[in-house]
């Protein structure tokens, strides 16, 4: 398919490799509306050229955004409006909701796909994507009944070619949920790094500490905050939700600390503990496509 | 020489393997008051005897402390009282003031160290055991002014075949230092752990996240309690510190997002990107023990 990719960051780049390694994607146009990224995508070989959007979407069968969160509604327009009556787009942001309001009534609804697969690393830009980014994890599509069969089927073909499986989510759900499980995670570590950046300011104090717990616990904490600020602020209502939740559990475990209760750490504790079943996926008893769909 | 290692866990098991490896151990004691991980530590071939701690202790030359640091204090008395006056031995608890405070005054202080490898798992048992848990992570001496220079010696050429490099501090300053960079990146993760079990009560909702920024920052949250309880018990204190000064950043970073003050939101986070730099040991402007040396 004549693919065109717009937004030639760390999931844009990372897409168009293995879009184009499942043989998918025949020829690959890219869209930045950073000309650096522009000329380092097509250096690093991750798309044949580079073009306006206009010219790239009139072109393409498939089209793929993936910009930051503040950029997706003007964009995801524009790009319907251009497309063929036979292309597809398909969306990968962080958040859903607002986009997904936001073409409600376009008469090309059903050539979008809203999808969000989970994948990514603390780096950005066209230098961090990667083969194989996608494998294993898992994608989210909103609003399928929205998308016609077709647009559905490719996107089916496209996620599993890079190694994802998929589960179909409300949009509403889909923002609350990744609030706690993305989100949360993030401003937890920005700020974890902000709290040991302040007290560490005598830098003689600072040693290497890559490969320790504390270097896992805040590694999000160096994401970029161009993509961060603007997700925070579309899923303000349930990120603030999250944060509140964290804050009054960080509250409670300081009072049982300053109160000596270590019985009770080791209740809250041991009862956290059970996350691990959560992270291996419930003991790996569930499948792919029977989880929520459509819940709200 | 022969050694000794008193708790037969992910920090003693991973020792004993590293340093039979090396050549350092000749023959392995190992003791532990569980028998099922004594049984399972022979087993495994971490050590080639279990023996009681009176009988293990009398006959090494060096002995390795590796327990919950509830228990550190007594094991200690009892480990000082009973070796040779040739034996040297080190403790690698997680906290070191009441360590060294306790045997401040004992006749054979200068036959101990008091040290921190900065290395473990979320995981724990000698099971988790595995050769090269040290490898290129830090170590740190504290009170190295009251061990003898043989000791030192000694302790040196074992971090060193553990690929480790040492740093050294004063124990409340080591304290300090480890609420901030260790323990509060457990308690985050707990906590965060605990809001995510929260909300995905409906566990219908909870698919695999093995992969994603999620569970790296999340990891530790499947930490020992019986382990950590102690930890955050003894170091209290700054623990609490650390915490208030955690949950003030939280605090103030949900205040901007709640005004949607995006502006002021990027401008934190910016500011904790600098992490980065952090992680990577000062963009390795650094060396080994140039660094902290009794700071305060």
């Amino acid at each position: 398919m004549k693919t065109a990719v717009i937004g030639l960051g760390l999931i844009g780049g990372s897409m168009a490799m293995d879009l184009r390694k499942a043989g998918f994607a025949t020829r690959l146009v890219g869209v930045d509306k950073s000309s650096a990224h522009s000329a380092r995508a097509l250096e690093r070989g991750l798309v044949d050229e580079i073009a306006d959007l206009d010219d790239a979407v009139a072109h393409a069968e498939l089209v793929i955004t993936a910009i930051p969160v503040n950029a997706i509604k003007s964009v995801v327009l524009k790009v319907l409006d251009g497309i063929s009556e036979s292309a597809i787009v398909i969306d990968t942001g962080s958040t859903k909701s607002q986009i997904c309001r936001a073409i409600e009534h376009h008469p090309k609804r059903r050539q979008f796909i809203a999808a969000h697969p989970l994948a990514g690393t603390e780096n950005s830009g066209p230098d961090a994507a990667f083969n194989g980014l996608f494998s294993q994890k898992t994608n989210i599509i909103c609003e399928k009944e929205r998308s016609s069969d077709v647009a559905l089927k490719i996107a089916d073909e496209i996620f599993a070619a890079l190694g994802m499986r998929t589960i179909f989510m409300d949009p509403v759900e889909h923002d609350k949920h990744v609030a706690y499980v993305s989100h949360l995670s993030h401003v937890s570590a920005f700020l974890l790094g902000q709290t040991v950046l302040d007290i560490e300011r005598d830098e003689k104090n600072i040693f290497n500490l890559a490969g320790s717990g504390f270097a896992s616990t805040v590694r999000l904490a160096k994401s970029s905050p161009d993509m961060w600020a603007p997700i925070f602020e579309q899923n303000a209502e349930y990120l603030s939700q999250a944060l509140s939740e964290y804050i009054m559990h960080l509250q409670k475990f300081h009072y049982h600390l300053m109160k000596r209760d270590t019985k009770e750490l080791h209740r809250i504790m041991t009862s956290a503990n059970h996350i691990r079943k959560v992270l291996e996926g419930m003991d790996g008893k569930q499948k792919p496509n029977q989880l929520v769909e459509n819940k709200s």
